[in-house]
């Protein structure tokens, strides 16, 4: 009467990318956005977790700084209440011990400033870029040494637009970024695969700004050839897979299906294409409308969270461009794409957590052919980790 | 100054009904109550879980399909987002994996018709009756068989009223069942004891139906034989234990305590009678008021948390009986029996779960003689079992 | 670029107090505060949990009664639906188990007045002392014997005071109580030490009774001598130690560090003097204000867990003294010291418990010089124990 469930055809599959199945906690050894430059006011102090690191950022006289968040006295988070009593040091509010901003050195003990431990100890400190809006944080191993550049963890360039008007850079000079960024449930690999997936199409179907766009939607995208999934590895550079939607004869949409009742919508075709990077950032280009495009970063938190940023970017050539831009970020990107068509990917992806939690999804999936990106991915990510976070937790109760 | 606690004077009894004490997920290979049938839309589909089974209930062209509710491709519940696209199928609202309602099998991909895994996967099905308003599910084993009939994991049909006006099982014609169900904290097996127990009338001590109707209550009722309670092994159908509170050489209403301030309630006498049948299923004869029958399930959910049936079920001859016993459910049976009434009852299951839980209960109690009803069901419900619910959970974090 | 961060360099001192380091659910076979006498009316019953202990408190013809809160018939806590039947006995709400409040023994059952377990068996009593308007209870082991002096777990009476005006001690003839008391996240160490530290200055920074009372408050304060901390053990009585506020020549106010923009506040000066005692009771004489004592109890609830109590006293001549003390207590002590200025002290101890609990604290902290008291006190407190208590869960989910 019924056929058996299928479990995890895929597990021949699975140990080809094993290292990527054990990074629950994210790859170490990577710069991740922290925030964006307007949450951190001058003399600000602002706490993040990427990757199990608790990370107190402070902006003091125009940079930024980034430091362990844990006081090393009695692990209080600094960031819990601010208090920072000089330009060049942050202190802790319980007992103040103060730390320099630039190594992170126990510098005085606000009470007691003849204390011994002063010099001696201190705070770990983080590498921070600030770039276009952004602030990026190189979180990893205390001792990895000079962090690479910030543009090896980014996607690549565009070069190859097949209209020639390559979308901008997240470090282009002239270009304008606006976006919003989020806690999620859910591991950050469920994330990042539904941003790659050219499968999830069904997700979107009833999303309003397509419809308002009239925009065509294929119910699925069908792979003609092994190269649909194209590989990216810059030496010492860029890694990652992009599904290219650009080649008609690489991708061929599927626009019915006998069996059910749904068709393709809309009439008016729109191009776009989607790429995923190490550590976990998507690019997805000329999206939501043609010139501009969304990277969407999806930063591990623990090994069950994760922090979901979208933003948009695009070139503007002078204060009226940006102002136009501002004023459709606010009225038109941020509810109707960044909030309105990407709810639906977040339902999608807190929903998936549960399996893969409770019922050891890596093992337990059985994917088809629509799957090959994301199998393409989770190969590319398990081949040259710099590390990976794991759990801070040394007692758990 | 004070006598030690005494915990476990039942330990020696445990080892007779060991395999109950084991089947803290609930009792597999039995059918269960999933929803009433004016829950379930046609068209509709609502999600359940039963033992751990996480099912799908899809009502299409009129008839009931019961179906795993995980999808096998990524684990999402199809039930998180209903599409159902054809009256053969339901579809995940993910990628589109399409399932034939009536074999489980994988008939389609929304986006990718002609994949490879088509026709050769799928999910497991359930059995479904649906009779009398209600819809029932048999849960268990994938390799169990065939399935018993229903009948015989519902009471036994009532031959023995001792007014000879017997009430009327949920299977027969002519009748009418109106109910709630809600999930409530708390192992099945509590709530089951709880039903059946003779001791437990001091927490409707209060209860103003029973004011309203002058009810005599007694403060408890003492078993003079090992009649008291009946054990009822029909082969190859119901299995259960009966008080037979219509023998009064078997039960003796306790009126008064000379040690405590505290006497029996009420001056009209009212005859009902209580029994528990595997797999957790009661019935109190003659209740709410006579001729009426109240049906109570406790279907186990996973081993902390159970669905509490209440069901109640009379003969009707005609559309004006219907109509008065809907003004009567509406406006009698529901605010003061199934909640008022029994709302006292979810108040001492749900704060029973944390000794039973946290404290080894069954094997910390200290029963007294009121309680020979429940270990007669316990040692009914240890004898035969078709199976246990196992937790499904691979990997707890 | 940043120094390492440094981790434990407490450790060599840890093994000088272990025991204390093991003390997470508190200190058994000692006096704890269980509830303010206006908090339990004649004939009233209400439940505590003390060091994993559930306990029911119930007041009967004036005097007031401890015993075990768990039921041994199926272990509800009896406080869950307080039934008091009769003035020698409390009820279990659900089946009608019926204790003796003097000796806990099971008396009768409601409902079944003849059952052979009566006489038998019952539960655990607590012995009790009621004081000044507080009642505690003695909790720990079953076979402890007779317990010492409620004395011998309070902090001493003062003697040495530098003004020769002793504040009251809470037993003492002739004054007067009033306080609060509620449930905290942290492990009750957590609150003790704080409450006796003389680093945490700056979390009061700006509290506004201090500002008020323009009270002149250091940044720090340094002890010149290793009898700053004075160890108090008195033979069969109190054991503590004590901050000697009181001897210029052992501590030193910091009023500025120069490298950080802060500088000690207010002219007032204000002499006050802290103190802790086992098993966690903090005495600050002179406190809100001169003439006044604060003492403060940190019950253990669980590991995790503890109830936080603040209590005001002073010496009181007549009715209007009382009236006068009420009404300062209502418009002064409670919203501006009780909560105003402990808020930050909560603040403090909830923040501190993750880091104690997942990244194991008390083998990575990094005291300094000003945590002399608290070392002083974990000696202190790890030298004469009567007992643990244990985590009374035989079956953690
Ligand atoms: S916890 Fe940070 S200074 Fe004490
Ligand atoms: S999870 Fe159901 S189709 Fe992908
Ligand atoms: S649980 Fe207390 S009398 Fe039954």
């Amino acid at each position: 009467m019924s056929v058996d469930s299928h479990s995890g055809n895929s597990s021949a599959v699975t140990r080809h990318y094993a290292p990527y199945v054990q990074a629950d906690w994210g790859y170490a050894n990577h710069w991740y956005p922290a925030l964006f430059s307007e949450e951190l006011a001058d003399g600000g102090l602002r706490g993040i977790t990427i990757g199990g690191h608790d990370i107190a950022l402070r902006r003091s006289t125009g940079r930024v700084y980034a430091l362990s968040d844990r006081c090393i006295h009695r692990g209080v988070k600094m960031s819990a209440k601010p208090m920072c009593l000089s330009e060049s040091t942050v202190s802790c509010w319980y007992h103040g011990y103060t730390y320099d901003l630039s190594d992170g050195k126990l510098t005085t003990i606000v009470g007691n400033p003849d204390d011994s431990l002063i010099g001696r100890v201190g705070v770990r400190t983080y590498p921070v870029e600030e770039i276009n809006g952004m602030i990026f944080v190189f979180v990893g191993d205390a001792d990895y040494g000079t962090p690479p550049p910030l543009t090896s963890d980014l996607p690549a360039h565009v070069t190859n637009d097949p209209n020639d008007a390559p979308v901008p850079h997240l470090t282009d000079e002239g270009i304008v970024i606006r976006g919003i960024h989020r806690k999620l449930v859910g591991n950050w690999r469920l994330a990042a695969e539904n941003g790659l997936d050219p499968g999830h199409l069904l997700v979107h179907w009833d999303n309003q700004i397509l419809v308002a766009l009239d925009r065509a939607l294929p119910l699925g995208v069908n792979a003609l050839s092994n190269e649909a999934t194209e590989e990216i590895d810059i030496p010492g550079g860029p890694k990652g897979v992009m599904n290219r939607y650009d080649r008609p004869d690489l991708y061929q949409p599927v626009l019915e299906n006998p069996k059910v009742d749904i068709k393709a919508r809309g009439t008016v075709p729109h191009y776009f294409r989607t790429s995923l990077w190490v550590p976990g950032t998507l690019m997805v280009e000329h999206w939501p409308i043609t010139d501009h495009v969304q990277y969407e970063f999806y930063v591990p938190i623990d090994d069950h969270h994760h922090e979901y940023w979208e933003v948009v970017a695009t070139r503007v050539a002078d204060d009226a461009d940006r102002h136009e831009f501002d004023f459709k970020y606010e009225n038109f990107f941020k509810p109707l794409a960044l909030e309105g068509f990407n709810n639906s990917d977040v339902f999608a992806r807190e929903a998936t957590e549960e399996h893969y939690t409770r019922f050891d999804g890596w093992n337990n999936e059985v994917l088809c052919d629509m799957d090959f990106s994301i199998i393409a991915w989770r190969k590319m990510a398990a081949r040259h980790p710099r590390g990976f976070f794991e759990s801070p937790y040394q007692d758990e109760d």
